[in-house]
This record gives structure tokens, C-alpha cells and sequence, in this order.
């Protein structure tokens, strides 16, 4: 574990609470806008739900590369006619659709990785696309060394090519590199190319009725509470 | 000039001065081993001289694409075989080869950058690769936003792909994003897609007896003495 130089991070869910987030932009959208009577949590699970159907897609070859702000705007519209909001006018709904460029942090994400940062090279590694990992960082004071995304190698995570790139990109064999994640196939698919993994245990990412994931026996080489929980398994 | 939402930075020459850090390096090694009698100045020239002739056989593809540590390690062998220094062991001469990335900064780079950085977007957009651009802002503090490369298109300045990747991946028309440069051609390739253009003067590049290029008449949005006037002449 002493020879791992970088920390590669699933964002959504393992870095912001993208559930709660989504659900106030919704919020203070229908206040603006007259809207009554949404469940917006409901919403943000609608709109993310649609998240993995439209990667498969581009991964079958269904859909031409598209990032992910194009697949969030592709779902959004769907959604917005399945509830009746036509309303928006396409500025409002670019900005709407830009919510995800504004998630925010869990409590510990960003003091836990200002400590991790004294020690490794910290990169993002999403599907989230380059401009809405860097704007979110900017929003948030989110302090990574390196913006990667699946965006890079124009493959969805789990596909193996994200986390080779990505290891490539970081000048370093992938046994050097670690991947943090909140979600065992993310952590399996990047220990499939030879990647470390530490699992970061996000409860509430959705809702405190959500079912917690069973990691119960997986071999991944950290299980942490939160992030400073994983500095301090990490020594930082 | 008001829609400009990225500065996208050469760094080579613009952010660091690679030749007083690479002299600088190659004093050390030389007082290390006992190497006598070497100008390090002229080193740093030869080995950056090798930069613009090497890129130029990847984008005649006399060469597979290759990333600038790779290109660096293949000049400095050249370069080691031609002044007789041969008592370097392998990993000497890679801790040797990546002194590009602890390149020191010009002294108003962070400060300027700091300033940039609250109204801008700063990313790096640099010949040099992501690895190397990453750890060199971790070694030298420089606050970037996004690190962005010609890797990330695999060919090299000053071809276009470089500077239009560079607007996407920022999710940006490239007339809202301003390259900033101490080199005309960097500048000139990047208007051509239509991107803004900074120049920023940095005379002292090539040592004190260089010869500062003639930009007279050339048609970029700002000229600059260095980052701080920039930040001044960008209202930040």
C-alpha cells in the first residue's frame, strides 16, 4: 500500500450528495417558477435513474459518444414531459440541467481531502464529464490536483478503459494509483486493471430510506467511514 | 472580451522558467557525481532545443504518438551519449528527465494565477503531459483549475485539435476561452479556432542575452507584462 502515489475519486454520491442537491435546485426552481405539488426528491431519483440506461446505450453503440452533461439534458427532457413541465425556457432549463455542475459536497469531502492531498496526488474520476468536475470544484472549493473523467477515454466507468486511461494520464502504473469509491462494481472494475481500492461507505446517498450497499467479504484494501476516516487509514 | 469564461495557459516559457530550473537541476547532479567542467545554461538549451524537432517527427508520424516525458527521455539520451556523461543509472537519469515537472515559476505566476483564478476558469493547455503539468503545480503551488494537455488529443501544439479539444473538454465556444502566451505562433494557432488571445512578455525565457520575439502589430486582445498586469488589464 506504501507504493500508492494517487487517489483516483468516483465523484456522484461518493463525493456530493447529488440526491439532496438536485432535489433543492427543483425546490427553488417551482418557487420561482409557480410549479405546485412535485416531490422533488422523487425527481433527483428520476433523474439519476436514468443515469445507467443512457450510459448502456452510448456503451452498445445505440448513441454516438455523448458526455454527460448531453445525457443529463437528454433525460431531463423526457422527464419534464412525463411530468408536464413545459414551461422552461431553454436558458432556464440549460441551468436546470447544469445543477449537477453545482452538487454539493458531504460534510467531510472537502477537509478529508485537503488532508489526503498533503500526501497523494488527488484526481477526480467520474463519468461526470471535464467542464462539470471542474466548474463543480470551483462551486464547492473541492481541491483535487487533476480533473480526469471517463470523458477522456470516451467510455463509461465500469468499462476498463476509463481507469487505464486514467492511470496513463497519471504517469503511473495502475497498482500506484487507488481508486475511492462509495460503489463496489466502480472499485471491482478498477482492481480488474490492477488498481487498489478503498470503499467509502455513503449511507444516506439515497435517502435515509435507501437500502446501504452490502460490501460484506468484497477484498477491497480500505473500508472507511467517510473521508477523514480514510485520512487517517491512509496516514495523512 | 466580457464573454470570456477560461484562460487556457502555455506553460513552458509562459507559467515557469524551464531554463534556470533545468541549469539549476543540472548543477546539482553535477556536484552530486563529480561532473566537471558542463555549462548548464547551454544543457538546458541543447535539451529544449530537441522539444520543437521531436514533436515535429510525432506529427509527421515518423514517430508512434509519444508523451513529452517520452520525448524528453530520448533527447537527454542523445544529449548524455553526445557530452560523454555516462555514469548515470537508470533511475538517475528518469529523477534527471523529470525535472520538467519542478519547474520553478516566473515570481508573479502564483500571485497572478490567484487573482485569474477567482473571476476565470484557469486551466493549463501546455505541450507538456498531464502527469507532468499535475505534479508540477503540486511542487510549485500553482492553482489550477483543470489540468489540460495536448496529450488529451494526442497531437502537439500548435495543431488545431489541441486548442478545439481544449474548448470542449471545458464545454466552452472557443471564443470564450483566452489562450494565454509568451509565444506568437501559440497564440496565432489558437485564434485560429477562435479562440482570444493574451500575450504575456516574458524577455528573460532565453537567458538575459535572448532575443525578445517582435510582436509589433500582431493581432491579440491583450498584451501583457506579466500575470499580475494581467490580472489588471482582466479587471480581476
Amino acid at each position: 500500500m506504501d507504493s500508492v502515489e494517487a487517489l483516483a475519486f468516483d465523484v456522484f454520491g461518493t463525493v456530493v450528495d447529488w440526491r439532496s442537491s438536485i432535489a433543492s435546485e427543483g425546490e427553488r426552481l417551482a418557487s420561482e417558477k409557480g410549479i405546485e405539488g412535485m416531490d422533488w426528491l422523487a425527481f433527483a431519483d428520476s433523474w439519476r435513474g436514468g443515469y445507467e440506461p443512457s450510459m448502456a446505450r452510448v456503451r452498445r453503440g445505440e448513441l454516438p459518444w455523448m458526455n454527460i452533461d448531453a445525457l443529463h439534458l437528454m433525460i431531463l427532457d423526457d422527464l419534464l414531459d412525463e411530468l408536464g413541465i413545459d414551461m422552461l425556457t431553454e436558458g432556464e432549463k440549460d441551468h436546470l440541467n447544469r445543477a449537477w455542475h453545482r452538487l454539493a459536497p458531504w460534510p467531510d469531502a472537502v477537509a478529508g481531502l485537503t488532508r489526503l492531498r498533503t500526501r497523494f496526488v488527488t484526481a477526480t474520476l467520474s463519468n461526470g464529464n471535464v467542464a462539470l468536475l471542474t466548474n463543480m470544484a470551483k462551486n464547492t472549493g473541492l481541491p483535487w490536483d487533476c480533473i480526469l473523467s471517463a470523458e477522456l477515454s470516451r467510455h463509461y466507468k465500469p468499462d476498463p478503459e476509463v481507469y487505464s486511461t486514467a492511470a496513463d494520464l497519471l504517469g503511473l502504473p495502475a497498482e500506484r494509483v487507488m481508486m475511492v469509491a462509495a460503489h463496489a462494481s466502480d472499485l471491482e472494475a478498477a482492481q480488474a486493471v490492477g488498481m487498489r481500492a478503498a470503499y467509502v461507505s455513503r449511507p444516506l446517498e439515497f435517502g435515509a430510506g435507501g437500502q446501504p450497499e452490502d460490501v460484506t467479504g468484497k477484498p477491497f484494501d480500505i473500508f472507511a467511514d467517510d473521508f477523514v476516516d480514510l485520512a487517517d487509514k491512509l496516514g495523512c
